[in-house]
């Protein structure tokens, strides 16, 4: 449970202060509340009362339930993976697929991407995965910066991105390390 | 706007009689909520009042709004697409795969998926595509029939199913029959 920060004169002037720390309190109220599992929407007033802020607070900075899931999930999606340098693009693509599948499987990830589709729109679908994409390009612009002919993004983002998301979201099926190298082989045979 | 249907005292004691269309009612509401596109997240005092009939009416049926969408998706997604049936594996998945393009670019089928995943969870999300993957068993089982080798269900799945769904959900992209077809060639190379 957060409290408010107690008010003071000379934070609110400070940039990144108050505002900040406020911002921090609401997304984590945001991911404590997806990971309660509770049978119901989550909504701005609620949102507000476990972060200890104000409902209005929170309707200024982000308007609706589904822009704060689409910030809450811009963060959470930034940055959680490396993209990884394996000196091949198989064990590149192979680490890539397993790192995101372990992602998938934190229990603060799927309800966080699950209640960013349902109330984020396109544009929050699009917050939890753009990173991701973004990471697939880098790894095959660098194997062909080795001179190598690869797959398309496209391809990859096919073969192998969606059937992650597709088997997080849509089935109780596990991702397993077996399962994650199969995608990988679709996309670069033997 | 549908109202209530008037009380009369034969109907209740017919089986799906004010039952089914009490459902009925309250399922047309939830679809035509959701093509609304408002910005707040559905929620079932909302939909009862579109409906026409109490709150406690749906809270008895459903519970909560989570497994209302899910009622809701196993209807809207059962049965929608017929199983092709063009005497070829290819032919049968390319118009597959083409039917389910055209059926998530429905106004009324993308909504209900991201709004089903987001109050649902995976139950919710499982009812939007059982069906599909009941489909692709089928059309590879009837193959099979013919005396031909397939790929797995599995495969399918993930190389087909799955993007569909990943660039329904969490892009801008439009799913083209080119597209589609390509999607047919890469577990069926020529």
């Amino acid at each position: 449970m957060s409290t408010p920060a107690p008010p003071s004169p000379h934070v609110g002037s400070r940039p990144g202060g108050r505002s900040a720390r406020v911002r921090a309190a609401v997304q984590r109220a945001t991911q404590e509340l997806l990971a309660d599992e509770t049978n119901e929407p989550l909504t701005i007033p609620v949102v507000a009362a476990r972060a200890g802020v104000h409902a209005t607070t929170v309707y200024r900075r982000w308007g609706s339930i589904g822009e704060l899931l689409t910030d809450v999930a811009s963060s959470r999606f930034s940055g959680a993976i490396v993209v990884p340098d394996t000196g091949s693009l198989r064990g590149d693509l192979e680490r890539y697929a397993s790192d995101l599948a372990k992602d998938l499987g934190d229990p603060d990830s799927l309800p966080l991407v699950r209640a960013t589709i349902g109330a984020g729109g396109e544009q929050g679908a699009s917050a939890c995965t753009r990173e991701r994409q973004q990471q697939l390009e880098a790894i095959l612009e660098r194997e062909q910066a080795r001179g190598n002919q690869t797959p398309t993004v496209q391809h990859v983002i096919d073969a192998v991105l969606a059937p992650l998301y597709y088997r997080a979201i849509f089935t109780d099926k596990a991702l397993t390390p077996d399962w994650t190298r199969t995608l990988v082989s679709h996309v670069l045979p033997d």
